[in-house]
């Protein structure tokens, strides 16, 4: 075993130290306190799952990104979560069973084999809200305004909303009889919005020539919401079922408006990227200090028949260590004070530890012959005896 | 993508529903909160990590445990955590480099890639506590003094602690000049208690005859007080090394017994199964409903050497998910009641949901067209508007 640099970490794997994680951690409670008290339950997801099923529904990239391992006890082959979503539906579709609307949230730590040159870890810890059982905009509007709070109580400020559907694409492709190829060459086309190429791909497409104006249009679909009028007299000749996704995103985007007036938001009609499972409004949240989304999610309503039962599905997730580093430059949860106690076997003492401890006090005992004192420790006060009895004295 | 039963899991891999879930994280946070009390800082170390990196100071049991990967981005062998107290060794030797007393706690899943006959699951939850800097039998106290604080709050009642000190086995090979291979074979045999083997090893043993007696009596070396002066006894013709790991054992159950008058202690100073990377005092915590250690730890003083700084260690760990299975049948944490609203677009009801909420109430809106009630939601109250006014109304 060589074990010159054994403290090295592989690229884009990290190690939380002290400050970090205690931030972290209170974040993270908070969140899904806050989670909790929209009635949203938390699920633990496992680490480690069958290769097939942790890639149910989800696109080529999800499994690029999930690392593999041949299972010793069953010799399948098992992946290490990249995505908890999939898992969490999972859940709501076979263990749960619920007819009625089901809440769940999670946060756990994914892991991405190859990494993604907008991320510079490779193990975020997602952070997420799933509501399961109900298609209406209503599920679609309360999800994005838990993201939002979940964002305010981040401290963040500015926060901007985009928002999309991808139902437009896909019922757009639908009507124009694209073959399963021709959707995913035309998806990644638009996802990377090539437009060279997206005009070569309409000059071969043997469809409708009514719609091909609509595709190659569909990229310059994105701003505020002029594009909305826009995009519906351009789709007044595609089909109903376009029509329809188009009229749900307005709806949706008119319900925010409502609740946050403040709120910035601008559409994307050929926004594809990243979004491998989802059926309907996908939206992602930035801030201006940071060159790449936030948070995101969308509605994804067939995952759950791979699993056994198809019911309709919204949610978003982030990745909390993003979070946590964003929120520790507005705010810190305030720096709890610690208290040295000296190195006495007296009973009076480990009482008055003992009491102060389970007071939310923290306690540190020295031990005989440690290097470093009271303050080396980072405490501001010491316990000492005066008439008999043991009292707290701050440090200069 | 074969797909059919893709809701199964692996064998000794869990999912955690949300009653269990809740009480789980209850559980951790309050865990985490006591060990934060006694001034141990939380770290989070990565959940994969060069192979190398994780397998420092441990043994053959702990590399079969590890599922291993190839790095696609470095090409390096790396591994996925079977063990989280390396990790965190390496933490204090490289990255926080301190000279005092240096207190870290974590908790975190770990998976072991072929199980373990003993243990149900392939991914326990390691919770943990671990104290760098100080080699007296004080820090031993505390870490296991800590241990079973932790314990207490789990709510668990006739907790066992088992103490040895593998020293006495290391120092005693050391003077009868044992090799290496020897050591490691006749480490096993005392690992497995196998007396016949141990006896045959005696025979062909190249070794001062006077020390024979003394292996051989190992393994006869457990039980009560009482075999603390019988092993004085024995070990008198032992070397120093012997004799003060000996004493140091003695010591820490004094003080132990200190602290806490009613705790049952147990020796056993042929007590090495698990013990990869110790080097003296070791422990385990046992209650009468389980069949196997509920918590363990010990002293590693020599690990953080591979990390560039060796420094005296010792410290605990436990599975959270056994921890929180077992509080289950002791203590629920109390139940938190839910509100349901009506699916009603007024702002004075969004502004009553959203200061309940901010009070730490649960509070579910309706969805329109849901399937289920308030009360098939877990509800135990509903929001109704009565003279103008949005309150609370108890379900019958």
């Amino acid at each position: 075993m060589h074990q010159k640099n054994s403290w090295l970490l592989p690229d884009g794997i990290e190690e939380t130290l002290p400050t970090e994680a205690r931030h972290l951690e209170n974040l993270r409670s908070q969140l899904l306190t806050t989670f909790t008290n929209w009635g949203y339950q938390l699920v633990i997801p496992p680490f480690i799952d069958f290769l097939d099923s942790l890639l149910v529904g989800s696109g080529h990239d999800l499994e690029l990104q999930t690392f593999k391992v041949t299972d010793q006890v069953s010799g399948e082959m098992l992946g290490i979560r990249a995505d908890m979503t999939p898992q969490v539906a999972r859940i709501d579709a076979h263990n749960l069973k619920q007819q009625c609307p089901t809440r769940l949230c999670y946060a756990g730590t994914v892991l991405h084999s190859r990494g993604n040159p907008l991320e510079s870890t490779r193990s975020p810890m997602q952070i997420g809200a799933e509501l399961y059982g109900h298609s209406g905009k209503e599920s679609d509007v309360e999800v994005i305004s838990l993201m939002l709070e979940m964002l305010a109580q981040t401290g963040l400020k500015n926060v901007h909303l985009d928002i999309g559907h991808v139902g437009i694409y896909r019922e757009l492709s639908a009507q124009a009889g694209l073959t399963a190829a021709e959707e995913a060459e035309l998806f990644d086309v638009l996802q990377r919005k090539a437009r060279p190429e997206l005009q070569e791909l309409m000059t071969t497409y043997a469809i409708d020539a009514a719609l091909k104006p609509l595709f190659l249009k569909l990229p310059e679909l994105n701003g505020g919401e002029a594009i909305l009028a826009a995009a519906m007299q351009l789709f007044s000749t595609a089909n109903n079922a376009v029509q329809q996704a188009l009229t749900e995103l307005i709806a949706v985007a008119e319900a925010l408006k409502t609740r946050f007036p403040n709120l910035t938001i601008s559409f994307d009609l050929a926004e594809l990227r990243g979004y491998h499972y989802h059926t309907g409004i996908v939206f992602a949240a930035f801030v201006p200090a940071v060159g790449k989304e936030i948070a995101r999610g969308g509605r994804y309503d067939n995952i759950g028949a791979s699993f056994g039962r198809a019911r309709p599905a919204t949610g978003f997730s982030a990745d909390l260590k993003l979070l946590s580093a964003l929120s520790k430059q507005t705010f810190l949860y305030p720096q709890r004070q610690a208290i040295f106690a000296p190195c006495v076997d007296d009973a009076d003492l480990n009482e008055k530890i003992r009491d102060l401890r389970a007071n939310h006090q923290i306690v540190i005992q020295q031990l005989p012959g440690q290097i470093g004192d009271a303050q080396e420790l980072g405490c501001t006060a010491v316990l000492e005896l005066q008439h008999q009895h043991w009292v707290i004295k701050p440090l200069a």
